[in-house]
């Protein structure tokens, strides 16, 4: 049966709480998602929340009440709660019915099957979780192996990355891995690594890609460093006809990953 | 001569700080822009700051004095301050050097010519700031003739849009409509209407999209209404081969203006 927790003063409210923040969650090994399509989804493909903080009123919703059913099921806290705790939850003024607090999953390299995909995604340096959550979400439509997030990336459990995945987070599989072990690693196998750069006359649209195809996206502000694009074996552009010649970091990502989609169906 | 304000009690500090709310905006018709970068931007393109902030040490930065001298020129206030009062601005922790105050501006449909551009964004019920300043930057990226805002959209000028937009809500012309107003322009001359849809079978590459081409995206949430899309010359769909068949609007806009502006090269 779940219990029932409604006073802002409660030390399990307390203690989640401080999961947005990440030293927290390293210590403790635990991140948020937030909203019953992002939690489905992640119970679809097998996560399933320590802590499940819903709203009174959304107990009725059937996909909330399997929520519950499978997580008291794999021994979990499922916890009756209000849209005050839930707000103080999320960090949002309007909260979702459904919080969860998962456990942390990483993998590794070595883990990953490079021939389960045509498409890989890499970024570097990546700093804003937004655009970290929005290239995980692409990566789960564009049938991405995974994310490799090389150097130092924002946290891929931040709140706000979790938030704009949309569950891709759950789906995707993400690798943390310095410039050196990924290269090692990369040359292995088969892969064509593809860098994103203004630096090149190469237009995306008439390169031809070959799957398994690790796209490379730089940091947002710099771009990558000059030995990281020597390394790549295409250097790509996107056509630029404004006078800013950017292009967020994400939205670059996509339009790359559906040019590699559409060649290689 | 540039003034000095360094106290956060300072009248003007305090009323600046209030237009990061909408409503602050509307009632005293200015913005707030921030960032070496954008300022210049906004230079190039005709726009000067009614009010411009400046950190004390970075006075002496080409770009920082090109501003200040011209904002002087047209009679506008140039104000040296420290990074406590440009945080307070900009409501960042690590603010930008510099800080502007421009008068809002607007635009009408009939004030555009839309032979001056191939391709066009329209955007209904756009919820994220930082979606709306994305695609204002990927349109000038693909060199759009502008963004025809439709309905209920967050507001261009909200600190977080504007930031997103990276400069280019002075270089992209935006325009707000309701849907009967648009449409009505719309039929008054040439232009291919190009809905972005899950309920529908042509590929978005397969598709051919003729000059001017007006791509609608739907709000993030819910897509765009049956009626807006019986309204299209045209439907198509993105492909998604993951669990989420969603992609984030910003992204879906960009790779379907991409498609576009390949066709059109």
């Amino acid at each position: 049966m779940p219990r029932e927790i409604t006073a802002f003063s409660n030390p399990l409210v307390k203690r989640i709480r401080t999961l947005r923040e990440k030293k927290h969650r390293r210590d403790e090994g635990l991140f948020l998602a937030e909203g019953l399509r992002v939690l489905t989804e992640a119970r679809e493909a097998g996560h399933l929340p320590q802590y499940l903080f819903f709203a009174a009123d959304s107990a009725a919703h059937p996909l909330v009440r399997a929520l519950i059913a499978d997580v008291e099921d794999r021994g979990g806290d499922a916890i009756e709660t209000n849209a005050d705790i839930l707000s103080k939850l999320s960090g949002k003024d309007n909260p979702q019915a459904v919080v969860g607090v998962y456990e942390e999953f990483t993998r590794t390299l070595d883990s990953l099957d490079r021939t389960r995909a045509g498409i890989w995604l890499v970024a570097e340096r990546l700093r804003d979780p937004g655009n970290l959550g929005t290239i995980l979400r692409t990566g789960d439509a564009v049938g991405a192996g995974g994310l490799i997030l090389i150097g130092d990336c924002v946290d891929p459990f931040s709140v706000e990355a979790v938030r704009a995945s949309m569950g891709a987070l759950f789906t995707v599989p993400v690798v943390q891995s310095g410039w050196g072990d990924f290269l090692q690693w990369l040359r292995g196998g088969p892969g064509q690594l593809v860098g994103l750069s203004l630096d090149t006359t190469h237009d995306y649209r008439a390169a031809r890609y070959a799957a398994p195809t690790f796209l490379l996206t730089g940091n947002e502000a710099r771009g990558m460093p000059e030995d990281y694009a020597a390394a790549c074996d295409l250097l790509v552009k996107i056509p630029m006809l404004g006078k800013a010649d950017s292009l967020n970091a994400a939205v670059a990502t996509a339009v790359m990953a559906y040019e590699v989609l559409a060649q290689q169906r």
